[in-house]
């Protein structure tokens, strides 16, 4: 009973094995083979235009070399507070964007508020240099709260990108996850809404270590593969990455394995409803799930073989946790089992 | 009959078993799993002493990250001039270590020469502002020649490091290459020489991607956990990386490849030597071989098929290219066949 | 009437006096004077022991080489949440940090409170390398907010800063306002409390510009002369600085100076408080006070010759001001005269 | 006898007596003043053309900021072996650009060789990621060795500039210097030549601590606002430099010390010249003079009360100093009196 994370996951069968197929023989390194060259084509079908894609080796260096592109002087990127940017990547993205600093805009359930928004960017008016300067928006989808982003959410937070000139960024590590939540295509949760640059994770959905930073917005990669080289993010067997994708994209396994992984979530989340000893935090339909359980229970489920992290309530949810209370985080992947969803749920009682 | 990298090639069958073995199952992410301190220990047991070791996945990472973990303001670093950190890294070792400075040292056969390097140590006085301040040597063993330092060539340097109270950096993206090559332990070759970080390279000799941070001297890995992590190198799924050396120290395979791809360059640099149409720059030990040939021959080498790159002669070796000759790198690998280097061999007539 | 800033003025005559004295003749550069030494050893004595002494020209500078000086890779250090280093610098000490962070820390009239600093350490826990390390405690004397930390707020915070082993900044801008409204002396309001660091600033004061970054624990300051001249802070007629200091030192110039700022707003304060129309928001000893007056006051002021910012509440004391209602920043300085405070206070009605 | 710097000299007394003239009353800050914008059109004025002028403390600011404002990840820029640049400001170049590279340039008498320049930037293709990418040139008019740069030979640069796509910026810490010893205008020097960015230096030539940046290729310094903010550059009272300027440029102030400064040197030539125990490594039009003596001689004029430098021999010269020999190098300013030159001249013999 695992749900620590996705990343305790290993690789998807058919990803172990794409891998194997291609390690015989020799192809040009450095992105250069003909493998990488097809799987960058298929990022132009997945999402339906031509895209400037750059594989790297983790979410974190996806997310910090897209700021690195788009960086400005005193810049100032804005995100949700429980943004993976900013709460768990140790700087990493100031350190690209030469100290850029990222602004923590609340709201519920891990979604920026657009209100909080608009009045965080005017706390940095145009020309102003002793305030820094407006540089990029980030949104995660789906969101560290296992929520996601309607397209009208993200067409407000988009709304006000373009207003304020600035380019909007999406931490897609739980890309997958989201579209299959909201049966979107990748164009209809991305491009169409004004979506400018994509972090897209495969690692946490069946891949071993297989992450790409897709340029929508192909005039922000001009300086890409220099910044991605210069940050030693540059694989020399680098198809040992589009040998993951290649699987990941077969037959639509990305969407097979996020639509099971959802599912399981939903089956937790079905049977905490049921109990009587826990309650959900919030709906979340990606694949992280939320309960609040008494303390007790939560030490009794561990001893019991649950693996699970409790979760610091997040400021706009403190208050739904009572004294003696705790909240969970169970995260599904692909690799979770039926068995040990139902394991758990009847060890809630 | 492809010459041109020792990173064309795929993964060793074994490295290729070893991450699908390692597949399924859960285990804890960023490194705390079995399989990581496992392979931590093998990497004790393969340096003979207590070290503490970063997984990263790309050499250039783990050059950048050791200059990162030892640098000063204004520093300066000294390597060859022919040196990869140098030559073929964007420029990442001076962006992770905050815009300092490297200085290339000349030399013949891509090994750093002592009075030069003491000479342009000696362009930097103590404490003199203006100039910046000595903060690193670093060697490449084996070199981008495909020649080795000797013990007493690294202790030479390692002396003049010591003097300087500058910390000693090898770059071993080919460190297998060099170790069999010399018949040495690693710690032969490092730490009883006065090497205090290694970046320990498995990619270019039979994994995917699997490159080492190795501190000897342990207090200048205090703060490498961070830095690591902020360069966004710290892999979630880290044990993809530990399998591969898990199966890469397994019974010494990884002596057995490094053996190979000397052996292969070994006969290459016999065939030259019996061929009256190419004659060798130099003679190095390690799996890369300098042939010197007339244009014609080179193209007509490229026409049947051979694939491997023209070199730029290096300065100390510009005088050894005739008019109308070209020099070539053919660098073998654990994949190089036998037959491809007779086929090659017979071409040169 | 001009409340504007503290450095609207320009420079006191004896400051003006000293720079024409020094201007003939030649002296060595880069700091190697005697008027240099002479200064060095004047800040000696006003701290009452053996400082590291760097002199620099703007208080950005200061703060943000005390930074570097102090600097962690994923590094997080913790400021009140109007501090001029996170308000006012437009990222400068995070690039000058290599991308460390600035946590704002709440507390009301611009200073910390030690247990919302308490809780905002306690989110970057040892060793977790997601979240980043704590890295410094940097405090504002005086503050923003023309308050001062008493001994025991500043003795409160250096507690938590050595509880955590974490090095304590103070941004001294206002150094010479904060020492006379408490009638300290420099280590009684510094190293006695635990400081390490101090932004020791001139400018505000009476100087053109001058600043020292002042090391009470000197092991702090080993790389700092190469942090200084990395920066480009490094000035070759440094002296020019040093005359400043010489004349701001000579015969307690610089207290006498503050003392005057300080008298013109506890005179402003009396007026106000002798007013129907305007009430303080808050009691400042230092040379700042933030007025509460309707806008058609506000307007009226501005249009019959005073010079001010409206002021944005912070988040602590925006319940002071009512509908219809705005804050003002009133600054004095060496210059301001009676003459124009009164005149001001006239006004108020 | 000084001729050690021109930065030994304090400031001309028409700059200290309008920074006197200056420093009562009030002013807005951070630029805003009157005085700042008129200054800012003589810059206008001086150039023949609308500039975009930054006023910074130091020449190494300037250079940084100017490197940095065109700065590219991987970038690298080419200049002078011996250039400021690259050989005494302790890599801030380096850091204010990220960790982009400086390349040094071969020439003799302190003046890149074209051809030289060329096979440098050949070293970096286009597009390819592993060596870096061309980033700026950047020459010193005056050289480090005294000389100037024709404006054939500063076109020939610029041609190569532009066939390459680099921005052309010129280190002018001694450019007053260079324009009265070509009798050239500041557009005829720059802009009509093709030189998009000039360190503009008034502190050796007469001025306490006054440098601007100036951009002729406005587009350029878009961003230059946030970056010498972000760099602790922008002084608060600002108007201090202003009013350096202010009368650095009254009536031709800055051309005659320039004159002065050259004609001492020329008058050191001369007299070496005349000397039977000195010769001149080179002719050197701007206002230094590099002699070789006998290591006996400069032993002797030093005890005799000269101050001086010995210079290490550029690479170029080294065959010009004997055995027993040494060069000097002797510096004067607008401070320099012809009584002082001649003593000098006298102890030559």
């Amino acid at each position: 009973m695992i749900f620590t994370s996705d990343n305790w996951a290993g690789a998807h069968p058919a990803v172990a094995a794409s891998l194997t197929a291609h390690s015989s023989g020799f192809a040009p390194a450095y992105g250069a083979s003909d493998l990488d060259r097809k799987v960058e084509k298929t990022f132009n079908e997945v999402f339906g235009q031509e895209v400037a894609v750059f594989f790297v080796g983790t979410g974190t260096a996806a997310n910090s070399l897209a700021l690195s592109a788009i960086n400005l002087p005193g810049g100032v990127s804005f995100c949700h507070r429980e943004a993976h940017v900013i709460a768990d990547e140790c700087g990493a993205p100031e350190f690209f964007s030469h100290g850029s600093r990222l602004v923590p805009v609340d709201g519920p359930e891990g979604k920026m508020d657009p209100a909080a928004l608009e009045a965080e960017i005017a706390r940095f008016p145009a020309g102003f240099v002793h305030a820094g300067q407006p540089m990029a928006i980030t949104l995660t989808q789906a969101t560290e709260a296992g929520t996601v982003y309607t397209p009208d959410e993200i067409r407000a937070i988009s709304r006000i990108a373009k207003a304020h000139g600035l380019p909007l960024h999406m931490d897609g590590a739980r890309f997958a996850n989201a579209l299959v939540a909201l049966d979107l295509t990748p164009a209809q949760m991305t491009s169409e809404l004004g979506v400018d640059i994509v972090s897209f994770g495969g690692t946490k959905n069946g891949c071993w270590c297989a992450e790409a930073l897709v340029f929508l917005n192909t005039d922000m990669a001009r300086q890409a593969p220099f910044i991605r080289k210069r940050a030693a993010h540059l694989f020399s067997k680098s198809r040992f990455i589009a040998a993951q994708f290649d699987a990941y994209f077969e037959n639509g396994l990305w969407l097979e394995t996020a639509r099971h992984a959802n599912a399981m979530s939903a089956r937790l989340q079905a049977g905490i409803g049921n109990s009587d000893n826990a309650r959900l935090a919030w709906q979340s339909p990606a694949n992280e799930t939320f309960p609040i359980v008494s303390k007790a229970l939560a030490a009794d489920l561990a001893k019991k073989g649950a693996m699970f992290y409790e979760w610091s309530a997040p400021r706009s949810a403190a208050h739904l946790v009572g004294p003696g209370e705790t909240m969970l985080r169970l995260v599904t992947s692909f690799a979770t089992t039926q068995d040990h969803v139902d394991q758990f749920v009847d060890l809630l009682g």
